[in-house]
């Protein structure tokens, strides 16, 4: 069951108890159990709290029972604190009493391997069939700042304490979050809900992005990943939260090599392709930071402000250069900067004579107290071009409180003026300009290069949200395929799919070869046909140009010659025999299924151009010709197909329909089909053809 | 003449007067004039300070005189800060007076276009034959902070002064300049000195890097371009700071063309090639920084600490989430994390027995007041792998002060053992401890992400510093070539200079192309002979693949009228035959003469990969055999030459010493070549061959 489909979201009670049990409460602060229990008397929550302890009849001043089970009420929510072997008696002792929402916060389970995975899998069972739902075990707790509540051990909060707000957190790593917490509190950024999972035995991030995508308090999401277990569940929310239009900003570690080598150590999950996971949170409208810095710049902005409508950006600024630095900047992250028009530019040369650029717009510095020209300037730019941003450089003023008030005004004026546009501040500040700027929605930066990268991820998240659509429904086709699947097989399979492919003529013998060339008409391609030799160019299986009789005769028997050289015990069941194609461009279509996310499509180009350039491009299956469109115009090399260098263009319509086909035939066929690959598929100036493809099915790699 | 060959650099009065004059001095703060002088005045300054001013005989509080000329001694230097139509009059009493050195910040010179280029003309005729060398128009001063030296009216020293440090820093733009102040000084960021250079109609940025590579209170140069008009200057001085080991971290603005566009507006400059100023940096041993924060953020690190000796960096950390997320940071920013070997391992398992990962090493959290494991396992971490940095993840430890000393003991016993390593601590913190560590060279960062950049940075300028060279020098051509140059007389040129090319034969007739066509033997290429179509490919002007004397014949006849056809009046000098060639790598050789860096080498792959991927690299003129390895190396399609997929590896010798002898070549005419096309060379398994070249001469430009 999908946590939407209950009538409460089993989160609500872990964030907003109105009554909770700390089992293995201490009197000693320093001790975990002692800390929890602090925070949780000490920061504000106004519910009723249950400190449970074997011995003590009062801990920390609050009365304390010996078990749950003798307490006078079923709680809301219980955190469990105790040393690892005490956990399942608790568990047990919880889902006696009927506690339904319990966060687990007792580490020594599956994250150290040998024993303790045996008994996370014991939690487990007594988690299922209870009705309880679970965070961690080796979770941290969860924080809501706005009710004062405090549920975690997390040292942090002695020095530094988040404050309310309306960014919502959900991290896997408890020490991620932890630096999430402190550095969003250093800034002045408020938290709204942040929950840290742990080992994920039951609920996961998937499931707390799902909880705060419809948590009213909650205007922005943090999320971070070490691995993910359910595809379908992590898809399922970030699409809940872009269909919601709330900005979901979000880290996977283990990006390289190097990293998921580490990852793995460190949480036993595979991290898996790298770039599946891109594709995954583009697709859903989530937008992946590559640092923490970047993804609470981008959460910043999106807690006050709007999301740009669209790329296009207006810088205003009292230097040239740094104008020109946030210029450029723009274009490097994927803005646009358009020029003003001439019109407007004159307007704004009426304003400020000595100003420079048509954007970035140069005020120069000479402004001798004629600060209210920000406002004329500004208001003008936005009839200039179409901006979903305006960015202000203003060097030095935000300190100059006395000098200040009219920049506020003209900074206000057009926040006011355009709702829906993005305005933002970059300059050296005090907290005084800074509060009230952020006051009436707008953000405001220290560094120009930070405030323009963190701008363009709030345009591309828009950009993400509007493009995130769940993957259309494929039923399972009616039949099931069994292998292995030869060449000439697996083109008739993805021809009966939609996919075209070139008539061609299995021959058993040079006879049937020589007649069927007759037919086909020359030249010819001749292929070896064996199910036990999927890479035929390895074993010299291929022959091109064939133009007479002889040459096919002669061809067969040379194809059977080098196969039974390079390969005695494969079966040959002849040749393939099918009509020579030249122009056009090759590409290479590939479905792998993914073990957490399913199918996934793969495109390139032929040539060199993945291999040495790692052009290639990852979308979930089955595509829509859209997501197909789109799919193709991110690979750098598909500028070949719109006519390269005065050829005509080819038909890249052909190219899509293609893709969906292969996309939809993995998709009904996802219990059977490990892999699918046309390589190449050749588009043509009219139409294209699948050159060559492979089937791969589950009992494939069995017998291997 | 060079600033380092006269007896004292010119900056260094400018810097460190021991008088100074302040033409324009004002009782008025508010004015530019009057806040320069209370700057000098009250910041700390210890020497003598004359005033200037037509009326007053006093200003704020200091005697003051009507013309420098009154004065009773020749001063160090002079600040001038009247409105432009004074400046002339003052610049010229400063050169009767004989004042060397004088910053002009006044600004409505050449930045404001029209009259004001021509006022700072009239400012350097003035200038030149003085002896006298300015900064400006529209500089902003000067900072040294060590010698209490203010020379500024920079309106943010009202609210934050930079302190005194290390860190050098060289801007053209002011406000560029001073937002880099402001965020040194917000960091605790020492500077030693600080100028910008405005205008430049004398001393640029490329004097005071100069300058700063000599001055030993700066250990660290951070700079910024928005343009460059002495090429070889800027050279210069990077190279002098590289000998030095004297880093330096460098931006350009314009490095997109809507940013060079803007740019060129604001400074009336030409940006050029971006990629020429990226070529010129990294030879030279600067590294080009994206950001003014990872300006600081390696500057930071070079004022304490040393650059690391190998990229090579150790990640110790409190958690594995953030521990991965430094090592793929680690990765994408051109690091290594090299992985302990197995008996380092399990040295650091007996310390710590639930630790994780073999770098990134996760301590766990489970540390229970045992602290000092850091220090052992640290020191064991040493020994593992080839480190040059290491880096500690410490949450939020940097805020704990009682319990950080066997923390400060393990970072300072390591930093103290290791004295050429790089050691980081990275963890929320406050000032008390990040003072103390700073104190021990020891850089503290609260972002991982951040932090690991930084180091990369610097562990790639020690890289950079160790390769920085100055060309060879190469001798002018005896004889100056007059064009234009058809390809025969192209290649042969280019023959003599040792680039091989095949052996080919001018034929005026059909008939001589018959005969020459015996003598080169079958298959040949035949092209069309003109000086007036230098691409020849475009009128229909090459046959491929001719095999027979008919052939020939037919294509000599062929190709005429081809070329009468698209191109009724060039000259035809005949055809070209040579014998055709299959099999190797296609490349592209070019040079050209950048207007600022003289002749620069671009080196690419043929086929789609410059214009696809922009695979295409350049390196200064000429080339040294180490140097070109490197330019073909950095190309991504380089591969191609190593044996791809099987074939045998090309002779990358042979492509190296045709790169060298094509940029010695345009270099031994540089007067007169304005451009060098080979394309393609041919690299064969044995050698290489020049199939097409092109020479143009500046007389080719002035006649179309």
């Amino acid at each position: 069951m999908r946590p939407e489909e209950s009538v409460m979201h089993p989160l609500e009670k872990m964030f907003r108890p109105a009554s909770i049990a700390v089992i293995g409460a201490s009197a000693d602060a320093e001790k975990l159990g002692g800390r929890t229990l602090w925070h949780i008397k000490e920061l504000g929550f106004q519910g009723r709290i249950y400190p449970i302890n074997v011995t003590a009849r009062e801990v920390q001043g609050l009365p304390a029972w010996p078990s749950v089970l003798d307490l006078p009420e079923v709680p809301d929510s219980a955190l469990v604190v105790l040393p690892a072997p005490l956990v399942e008696k608790a568990l047990r002792e919880c889902a006696a009493k009927g506690i339904l929402h319990v966060q687990v916060l007792s580490s020594g389970f599956a994250e150290e391997g040998g024993e303790g995975v045996a008994m996370q899998a014991r939690l487990m069972e007594i988690v299922r069939g209870s009705g309880m739902r679970i965070t961690g075990p080796n979770a941290l707790g969860s924080i809501s700042p706005p009710d004062g509540f405090f549920g975690t051990f997390s040292s942090l909060l002695a020095t530094a304490r988040p404050g309310p707000g309306h960014v919502g957190v959900a991290t896997q790593s408890g020490a991620y979050g932890s630096h999430i917490y402190a550095v969003a509190g250093f800034r002045g950024i408020g938290i709204s809900r942040a929950i840290a999972t742990g080992n994920e035995a039951d609920l996961d991030v998937a499931a707390c992005i799902d909880y705060l995508a419809d948590d009213p308090g909650t205007r922005v999401i943090c999320a971070s990943l070490e691995g993910c277990k359910d595809g379908a569940g992590l898809r399922h929310a970030l699409l809940k939260a872009a269909a919601r239009r709330k900005p979901v900003i979000i880290m996977k570690v283990g990006s390289t090599e190097e990293g998921a080598a580490a990852a793995a150590t460190h949480t036993g999950s595979l991290a898996g392709e790298d770039r599946i996971i891109d594709a995954v949170f583009r697709e859903c409208g989530a937008w992946r930071a590559s640092s923490i810095e970047e993804m609470l710049d981008i959460a910043y902005i999106c807690s006050i402000a709007p999301l740009p409508p669209c790329d296009g950006v207006g810088i205003l600024s009292v230097s040239g250069g740094l104008g020109v630095l946030m210029a450029d900047a723009a274009i490097h992250a994927g803005l646009k900067v358009p020029p003003m028009a001439p019109e407007v530019m004159a307007r704004i040369l009426e304003i400020q004579p000595v100003a420079g650029g048509r954007n970035p717009i140069d005020t120069t510095a000479q402004l001798n107290g004629r600060m209210h020209i920000f406002e004329s300037i500004s208001q003008a730019m936005m009839q200039g071009a179409e901006l979903g941003s305006v960015m202000f450089y203003l060097a030095h003023l935000g300190r100059n409180v006395p000098r200040f008030p009219p920049l506020e005004q003209a900074l206000t004026a057009l926040r006011q003026g355009f709702p829906d546009r993005l305005v933002v501040a970059v300059m050296t500040h005090v907290d005084e300009i800074r509060l009230k700027l952020e006051a009436v929605g707008i953000p405001v930066f220290e560094d120009p290069t930070r405030a323009v990268r963190a701008v363009a991820g709030a345009a591309h998240l828009r950009r993400l949200q509007a493009a995130a659509l769940a993957a259309p429904e494929v039923p399972r086709a009616a039949r099931r395929l069994t292998g292995p699947v030869h060449e000439a097989a697996a083109k008739a399979l993805l021809a009966e799919a939609g996919v075209p492919v070139l008539p061609e003529q299995v021959c058993a013998t040079a006879e049937d070869a020589v007649r069927a060339a007759g037919r086909l008409g020359y030249p010819l391609v001749m292929k070896i046909l064996s199910p036990d030799i999927p890479h035929k160019t390895e074993v010299g299986g291929v022959l091109l140009n064939l133009t007479t009789a002889e040459a096919v005769a002669e061809g067969f028997a040379e194809l059977m010659r080098r196969a039974r050289l390079h390969k005695p015990e494969a079966r040959l069941e002849g040749v393939l025999l099918t009509p020579m194609v030249s122009g056009g461009v090759e590409t290479i279509i590939g479905v792998q299924r993914d073990p957490v996310f399913g199918p996934m499509v793969m495109f390139g180009l032929g040539g060199t151009s993945v291999e040495l350039f790692n052009d290639v491009a990852f979308a979930t299956a089955p595509l829509t010709p859209e997501r197909a469109e789109a799919l193709v115009a991110s690979v750098r090399g598909a500028r070949l197909l719109e006519g390269w260098r005065g050829a005509a263009p080819l038909d890249r319509a052909a190219l899509v329909a293609a893709l969906c086909a292969v996309s939809c035939f993995a998709v009904a066929h996802r219990d059977e089909v490990t892999g699918v690959e046309v390589n190449p598929f050749l588009v043509q100036v009219k139409g294209g053809q699948a050159l060559d493809a492979l089937i791969a099915l589950e009992d494939d790699a069995a017998r291997h």
